[in-house]
């Protein structure tokens, strides 16, 4: 945990935008596997953790605004719960640790809630996105659980947003220890993408290493030597000479905050020219795109940037056609890089998705586009000063998805379908980094993981 | 995903025990770690996996006795998911994998059960244990969430655990396997109990083990120092020289079978004299404990006479006094020893926990003691052929328990306070196996893990 005057700190701010009400945050609770007693690792809600530190289940934060005091309800051990636990801290202790006043146990902040609500008092909250929790805050409201998640607050959600957003040094330290972490995973990856090793020997490897430094993976890895398929967790395939395998696996720090870094290897330490050609165009459009990183650029702008430097390249192959500025204007990118170039990251991976995208990713000069690709952009407003992102341009060949386009003779003008067959085996490509938007301009966080064509072939045979 | 036969065979046995009703199985969904789509490891709840195989999240089988149908009720892939996702099976061809005739979309589950409750049909459903569920069963039950619990079919329990407390051979060499893992895991643990070390060391890489070898940990591992916490995740403390290291950790298969085994282990490679005094007696039970174990007799007894042989040891130590099976009556050993023997293991760790304790371990004949220590016992019932259950006694030194049985000179006629005082920091000692009730006797499943105190020590210096 911080200083608890780091969270002192943090939740006065948020109390200035805010005239009255209460500003409520549930922490989150053990995650049953297969049955109650068999838990999965416990992780705290991150807005909880933002504000109230404590990684510790079944707590609850509350900000007063009126009265202007704040409160930790939580489960107070007893000397049963010691004798098996071995000596636990009392409440009063834990909320002094983030600088609360008051404590109470978690058994009386229904009664509490309801003498709040009883006097007029709105109870702001987050949005919900555990089935225990609707339950939990339903039973406490007094409210339906099917529908209580639709009373979050839009002005809750939009305050944390617009404070969490901006990263702080204590948490942008924590972000390149992750990183420290991923540059572990990383350049082992590159050491054991050989053939006939397994997608999973690595994926269990890096699970360990991220288990050894920190508080584990911050996401399922994707270790895939399929990697046009975008959503693919499935990593039991052998690894063939000649394969690319997309490594796309972050860490969390001890304080719980996400690194998120890919990397594409050659299977057996080798591009091919092939691998090579396409493999430059990506790295190409990322340096690009993170040259335009300062405040006051738009994302989708980056975006859209990156797409063009992609079209470029693959017009120069002669699997697109056309001008590149017009072929990203229609789209026709999309069917090699349909998704977002980057989304925010924190204490989330995604960072703070589950309030809403659409609070996290754009605002009122920013809407969202219903362009196939563009649509998925994550992060698309004007950047500020400690954002941190990702910067993650790819190239796939998705079969399913040229049977597709090439069945409607979709964007034709812009695509060469008969070149684009040559490459349907090809897989896929991407290289993603963790960015920190500064004063003036970005830094790149994190040791520099090999990403240039020979410092990936020289990681390979690295001792 | 075993043969379809075996599926078929099972849902068979179970129509059997039913003249009428609807079996509904509802299969585990994503579980969110801090935002929706970021989620844990899936795992299929383990009846589900029992009756229709399928590790797959958003389906519920059916079995229909009246009409002798049975159903796979599921999310149909559309070409969209497909471009993500990559190539995925339909849903009537999951359904023939596990020898099931019909399949619907899940979206059509709540009207085809509103027909049939409406139809008189009682629905049978066993007792649900994640959020989600309460909320997804009371929609389609048009039922109350926070009261749908109540409602779980005592029949269908009382058949489910009948029939998964017997273990077939598929399925016991599944549990081999998983005790391979741990073999591995546990034979690691042993070389890396070096001073200047982490239990957290330790326990990253037993976690790496069991993703590289399977589908990881059966449960979180308990690698600690200060074993005499029973309930200790905690692993953040550097391994000394003399302290006594609790590794207890299984692994699961990629069938989700468990495996559970503890060892103890010097830190440092070599026992003291004093550690050894009491291993060995913590041995010597474990070993008449299993050596008892056979159909027909009560796994209660089993419990007793490993209490006894520790109560002896500590007599003979000087630590308790008096008659063992007096002090035992009493309650006097769970000073020491105070949870139970074993429990069942299977697709959970804990088998079936999530039914109901009093289903799977006690039954008409056999009631839960009030004891303290022996009020823990999991696992009391007659054991029959095919039951598969851990044997895990341990003598442990608990500071908060001994204060306060001390102060008040509870059962002092059995215990030497002042020689105990001795032991205070001792810490704990727990050996654990995993046995099978054959038709005569036992089998003690798995490769022997080293246990005897010269083997453990030989095996802290292996290569």
């Amino acid at each position: 945990m911080f200083d608890h005057q780091i969270y002192i700190k943090r939740r006065e701010e948020l109390k200035k935008k805010f005239k009255s009400g209460l500003l409520l945050f549930l922490g989150n609770d053990e995650a049953p596997i297969n049955y109650p007693a068999n838990t999965y690792n416990f992780r705290q809600d991150s807005s909880f953790l933002y504000y109230f530190g404590l990684p510790i289940p079944n707590l609850a934060g509350i900000i007063d605004v009126d009265e202007n005091k704040e409160y930790l309800f939580g489960y107070e051990y007893t000397l049963e719960d010691i004798v098996w636990m071995g000596p636990q801290p009392k409440l009063a202790e834990l909320a002094e640790r983030v600088g609360v006043q008051n404590s109470d146990s978690i058994s009386n902040l229904k009664k509490f809630l309801k003498t709040k609500v009883s006097k007029g008092v709105k109870i702001h909250f987050l949005p919900l996105y555990r089935g225990e929790h609707n339950l939990k805050l339903a039973s406490l409201l007094d409210d339906d659980p099917f529908k209580i998640n639709r009373k979050a607050s839009k002005k809750l959600i939009e305050a944390v947003v617009e404070q969490r957003s901006v990263k702080a040094p204590e948490e942008i330290a924590e972000i390149e220890y992750a990183l420290e972490i991923a540059y572990q995973m990383h350049t082992t990856a590159m050491r054991m993408a050989k053939p006939g090793l397994t997608e999973n020997d690595i994926y269990a490897a890096l699970n360990g290493i991220a288990l050894s430094l920190g508080n584990g993976v911050s996401f399922h890895p994707i270790i895939s030597i399929n990697g046009q398929t975008l959503h693919n967790h499935f990593h039991g395939n052998q690894l063939q000479e000649g394969k690319l395998l997309v490594c796309d696996a972050g860490a969390e720090s001890y304080e719980f905050y996400s690194s998120d870094i890919t990397r594409t290897i050659p299977v057996g330490g080798k591009f091919s020219q092939r691998q090579k050609d396409i493999y430059e165009i990506v790295l190409t459009a990322q340096k690009n795109a993170i040259n335009m990183i300062k405040p006051g650029v738009k994302h989708v702008d980056v975006h859209l940037t990156a797409a063009k430097i992609i079209a470029a390249g693959l017009i120069q192959l002669g699997i697109m056609k056309g001008n590149p500025g017009e072929a990203v204007k229609a789209g026709a990118h999309a069917l090699f890089f349909p998704h977002g170039l980057g989304h925010m990251m924190g204490l989330d991976v995604h960072d703070m998705e589950g309030l809403g995208e659409q609070y996290v990713g754009y605002d009122d000069k920013t809407k969202r586009s219903e362009q196939f690709g563009l649509a998925y952009l994550r992060l698309a407003k004007e950047l500020k000063s400690g954002f941190v992102f990702t910067c993650e341009p790819g190239i796939y060949f998705i079969p399913e998805l040229i049977d597709q386009w090439k069945a409607k003779k979709k964007l034709k003008n812009f695509i060469n379908y008969d070149k684009v067959e040559e490459y349907r085996n090809f897989g896929g490509i991407r290289i993603e980094d963790n960015i920190l938007v500064t004063e003036n301009g970005y830094k790149v966080l994190g040791r520099l993981i090999p990403k240039e064509v020979s410092d990936v072939e020289a990681a390979y045979n690295a001792v």
